[in-house]
């Protein structure tokens, strides 16, 4: 193997990006710290038994190893279910609702060269323990803010409801399994395969065409009462009772110009159990980051609880943020015997906020070459400028 | 399995101790770069057959996985070999010496409970492609400013030279595997140990009592002088030589009350090849951090330079530290028909500066109990004080 390889999926971060990623990571959580959430970090191993198997994320995704004790272990594949973990116990102390917060790496593990990462930041919150459409719309409200001071300027988020299409599909196919094929065409925004797989369906062809109106439920709010037509459910008409009550609590945070309703996202199939959001930048092909609401993964912990939260992607974001920042270096070329002299100047320098390179003269090859990369380069060389 | 267990040696850092090691890490990483040091990320996993074979940890140390090629991996259990990686790739073309620095968790498997931590945060820095002590002077001085900029009073630089030991026993010993005993005796510092066993090889007394001497190089500067005294080589005086220049230069930085040489320092046996280091805080009783010249690394990467630089325990220091820092928290009670009225108020005092909860009053369900862990709360609840 090459020296120089690295593992499929693994990136490495270089000074120019690592810059921008700082800079976007200290103003996203600086204002989640503004909204009173608090920061926790949980390790980066935890037990395939415990949290791996209550994470979303697949079971192919998953990095396991074997620890020295023959349990498997598996690398941390998303933070809601470490943190569930913590705040079932370590946290148990705390009343709810409590307001817990994450800027962690998670780990997917990747098939394909060239393809996703397998390794990614996540910066997210988690609003555990207020069942509350009030709470929903806090994290939409905080992640449309943190996305603003982050820079981001051209965004939408796409509100939807996972118990809407959940409800329909039975309405109209009856089976779990028949719902299950259709849930997975939305969660991979296969349209065109949904709808040829619709034909194939034997339904009415009222039937059918409800199936097909369900695609066309995305834009404003207004698009409630058109899906309010196409169901008879209590089950779907609570949801869009829901989407319409979390719409006018972000009408008071003044956010409802980022909303876009969207009855087609699933997301996460085995995850979600309410509100649902995508948050879409105009000038990328990806989701920046989602979230919804998640009432069920605490009973799994022992301490049932309702929660809702998201999780932003920081290298997407930063790809939509397209900005590049490279840090403005001085350099300090001295000798031996003026060191002390070098020393002094650059403490000012240094002190002023200026980012100085102190470099000896005897530790470089070529001076000429070595000292282009920097703004600006000051000498203190040969004997003393006493004459100064 | 427990629903709350980690693996072993796996930790939950919690909102408290978050604040403070937050707190620390900027502190040092702003004084880091202020020095133009270039912060970089690498991958969390690595080849072992490249990184993990050269890194200075055991091999019953590091965390082992197949990937879906059927490649081993290993959790990054330092962050020199993958720094010296991408510095011999990617930044190959940026021309020596480079200022790397990182700020990054590496990976120990442990064998007991209650041990070391198995995932520990490291912050340090690599200075690549200059072989001269100014130097190493230069990562000392850096490393004692970036503890005293983390807030540490009173602590101590141990300063040693592998080199120096190497040749003494080479002197003494003539053989490699009774060098490597006594090393190892060194290295757990076990002076008891290395006392009796010096006792029982088959030496004259005089060369018995030179290995003794060794465990009393431990001082000031002056103490160089009764080094020389011991050594007859070359290779032990021109590493003498060495720390002379390097405590000259420390002079410069005007650090040297921070600095004692020991010149029983042998650290990772494998990895270092010069002057050595390691900090020891007053009030706690293990090393807070290391570091040394390696010039040897960079040929396993084809791209042969001299390197030092050190790493700090992130964890450990901040023990050492013993502060606590406790976010303070205002809260504001809402009732949904105030809720307009309740944001406007949070979003002027989090433009403040200040961390702000908004709770919905529905969602608590004693507000009583809730309120207390804030500082101040404040209430949007009812009708419109239309009155005031």
């Amino acid at each position: 193997m090459f020296m120089f390889e690295k593992p499929l999926g693994m990136v490495d971060t270089l000074p120019n990006l690592y810059e921008v990623k700082k800079k976007t990571r200290r103003a996203m959580t600086n204002e989640i710290e503004a909204w009173g959430f608090e920061f926790i970090e949980t390790p980066t191993l935890e037990y395939y038994e415990t949290v791996g198997v209550q994470s979303a994320i697949l079971d192919q995704q998953l990095f396991k190893l074997l620890d020295q004790q023959g349990h498997t272990l598996v690398l941390r594949p998303d933070v809601t279910a470490p943190i569930a973990r913590v705040a079932a116990s370590k946290l148990f102390n705390n009343l709810y609702p409590q307001r817990l917060a994450y800027s962690a790496n998670v780990f997917r593990a990747q098939q394909n060269e060239g393809g996703r990462p397998a390794e990614f930041e996540q910066v997210g919150v988690e609003l555990i323990g207020d069942g509350t459409t009030s709470a929903d719309a806090e994290a939409i409200a905080l992640m449309i803010s943190v996305l603003k001071k982050a820079g981001l300027k051209n965004f939408k988020i796409a509100i939807g409801h996972i118990g809407y299409a959940n409800a329909l599909f039975k309405e109209v196919l009856g089976n779990q399994e028949r719902a299950d094929v259709l849930r997975r065409f939305l969660y991979e925004k296969n349209y065109v395969g949904y709808r040829e797989h619709v034909k194939g369906l034997p339904l009415s062809s009222i039937d059918k065409e409800r199936l097909f109106t369900l695609l066309k439920l995305r834009g404003g709010i207004e698009k409630v009462d058109e899906a309010k037509e196409l169901v008879t459910s209590q089950e779907a008409r609570s949801s869009l009772e829901e989407v319409s009550q979390l719409w006018n609590a972000l009408e008071a945070y003044q956010v409802t110009d980022y909303l876009k309703l969207d009855l087609n996202i699933v997301s996460h199939m085995s995850y979600y159990t309410g509100v649902l959001f995508e948050v879409y930048a105009d000038n990328v092909g990806f989701i920046i980051g989602n979230g919804g609401r998640y009432d069920h993964l605490f009973e799994k912990f022992n301490r049932a609880a309702p929660a809702t939260g998201f999780g932003l992607h920081l290298d997407r974001l930063i790809e939509a943020l397209n900005e590049t920042e490279e840090a403005k270096l001085q350099c300090v070329i001295y000798s031996q015997e003026r060191r002390a002299e070098a020393i002094s100047f650059a403490t000012e320098l240094r002190e002023d906020g200026k980012r100085v390179v102190m470099q000896d003269i005897t530790g470089i090859k070529d001076v000429d070459a070595y000292t282009k990369k920097f703004e600006e380069v000051s000498y203190f060389i040969g004997s003393r400028k006493e004459e100064l």
